[in-house]
């Protein structure tokens, strides 16, 4: 692992303002390009975008997407002693046995985008305090969980997506969207694995409730107090892609309270991030709305895991593919209209 | 090419209703399987349908997509002589050249797909007739484009993407749709390759015009009124993947109004067939929603060539991969709730 540049959550928090920003000579010479393809003006829409993005964060007008990383993190929450979730929290630690045998959603997903996945495991046995109680995790645990983030990802990856797994971790994420963004616990709580209506009204009382054992609303401090390690990770993975110049897309839910934290610290921080999809999980479109992303696909899907992000992968190539290796008018002999 | 077995547009219209239907058995046993995969039940929302839906057509509870095929169709329209396009005529044999050379959209987004990619020119020198002055083509050219599209299709491919390259095409297709969907041809004329204000105007008068002087109504007439070859030849070849057991994955505008032509002679003609993405073209929604049909993506495109839909093949693929490779609840050892 990479010695992370930060030794508290505050320093992380402090080092985002630090980190590199696009390049706007590969963006303009990728925008010309654009023009020239032997298309109508736009009529590749969105992709259209993503290209040009894409070629702004790679610094490089005709990229390619080569080396996509999905990195999974894993981590166990206290709260689940609230009856938060309709799966018990060992199904975290047999779902990463899972993700290491090849079976899981996101293990498909990944092959088939051609992207190299790992998966890290962060302190299973020992779960973050339930966040009713107090703080889930203090500082060290923070900064140890951004570490993990932090050296999980490849430099030499082209794309990055992060996902997640973890029992109860819908329930850390809204309360981190609610402490972050305001409203309560029934704002941002959803169904996650699949919650009954009273587990629905459970979900919010438990976050009602953490919200008030838990007043900071600094955006550290707010990771801090609900959770996971594996949403720090998550934070500390997208932190260090911005470091290397790679492109990210966001998953769903939790995924995204994740990258709140780092838009609540500095709202520049996700300008080489881009929304994968819109979650089923109810609230999320509300934290997308917050972050100023709009997702690429709303197909329903509310598994985490980074899956949602992974198939977003296929439109992020599909965009690069057309941009950097369509003709342009004068090569292919097409009239310009 | 295999011998077609219609001989005119009304023997085609008819063996519609003869055509397969899904295999039930193995909806039903990929539906089982579905429900057994470590997954909370419905986590992968859209994609769990598209499988199982995908299995259906295959014959098979847990299939693979490894011979996806794309046939690109060009025709010319004699109703470009009324000003409709913002390119001029000559594009259409440009476009298919630069098709030939591996220059395009599609070439780009075939690739990335793992498809095998053709290109049929229908009789470009002969455009058809301008339909403001009576039926575009004859039922003899009619019945041969018909016949193209019906031979392109590969029967040892798994998925089939149809898409078409033919300036002055979305005037025909919104002429179609306003014959075989009622409504005049400012509600179904769009902005095209990007016709200005006036240009939009034109092309609805254009297609009002159309429709006075060819009333006839019923679906075949309909396509033989507004053309052109290649809205035909995808309609046969959309045919022609139903007799082979092949799912369908409908692209944007045009490719929706050759299946409306087809859903028109029977409801259930395009029940193999999911809608790719919704075009920018602006009634495009509307022709889905005839149809009932809703699109897997929503991007902006409004290019042709079948491009939304080869970007939907990877999200067919994603569902099938999910769906085909995970592993169950059982055999990960994963607690199922």
């Amino acid at each position: 692992m990479t010695d992370a540049p930060f030794h508290s959550p505050e320093e992380f928090a402090a080092m985002l303002a630090t980190l590199p920003a696009a390049n706007h000579s590969a963006a303009e010479a990728a925008s010309e390009r654009n023009g020239m393809l032997t298309k109508p003006p736009g009529a590749l829409g969105r992709l259209e975008d993503l290209a040009i993005w894409y070629a702004s964060w790679r610094g490089t007008p005709r990229p390619r997407v080569e080396r996509p990383q999905v990195i999974v993190f894993a981590g166990n929450h206290g709260v689940t002693a609230q009856g938060v979730s309709a799966f018990p929290a060992e199904v975290t630690v047999q779902m990463v046995a899972n993700f290491e045998a090849g079976g899981a959603a996101i293990n498909q997903l990944s092959r088939l985008a051609g992207a190299e996945m790992s998966v890290h495991a962060l302190d299973l046995d020992s779960p973050t305090q339930d966040f009713t109680q107090g703080p889930a995790m203090d500082g060290g645990a923070c900064v140890a969980a951004l570490a993990t983030g932090w050296g999980a990802v490849d430099p030499s990856a082209d794309l990055l997506v992060v996902g997640e797994m973890g029992i109860g971790n819908t329930t850390s994420a809204a309360a981190i969207a609610a402490a972050l963004l305001g409203g309560t616990g029934a704002d941002w709580a959803g169904r996650g694995t699949g919650v009954d209506d009273a587990g629905l009204r459970r979900k919010a009382e438990v976050i009602d409730a953490g919200l008030a054992k838990n007043p900071w609303r600094a955006p550290m401090d707010v990771l801090c107090s609900f959770g996971g390690r594996e949403i720090a990770a998550m934070a500390g993975a997208i932190a260090r892609a911005r470091a290397e110049g790679i492109p990210v897309i966001l998953d769903g839910f939790i995924c995204s309270a994740a990258a709140l934290v780092l838009h609540k610290c500095d709202p520049a921080a996700l300008d080489h991030c881009v929304a994968g999809h819109l979650s089923e999980e109810g609230a999320h479109g509300a934290m997308l709305d917050a972050m100023e992303k709009s997702p690429l696909l709303s197909l329903g899907l509310r598994l985490g895991e980074g899956s949602g992000a992974a198939v977003a992968i296929h439109i992020l190539k599909a965009a690069v593919a057309c941009h950097s290796g369509m003709a342009t008018f004068a090569e292919a002999g097409v009239s310009d209209g």
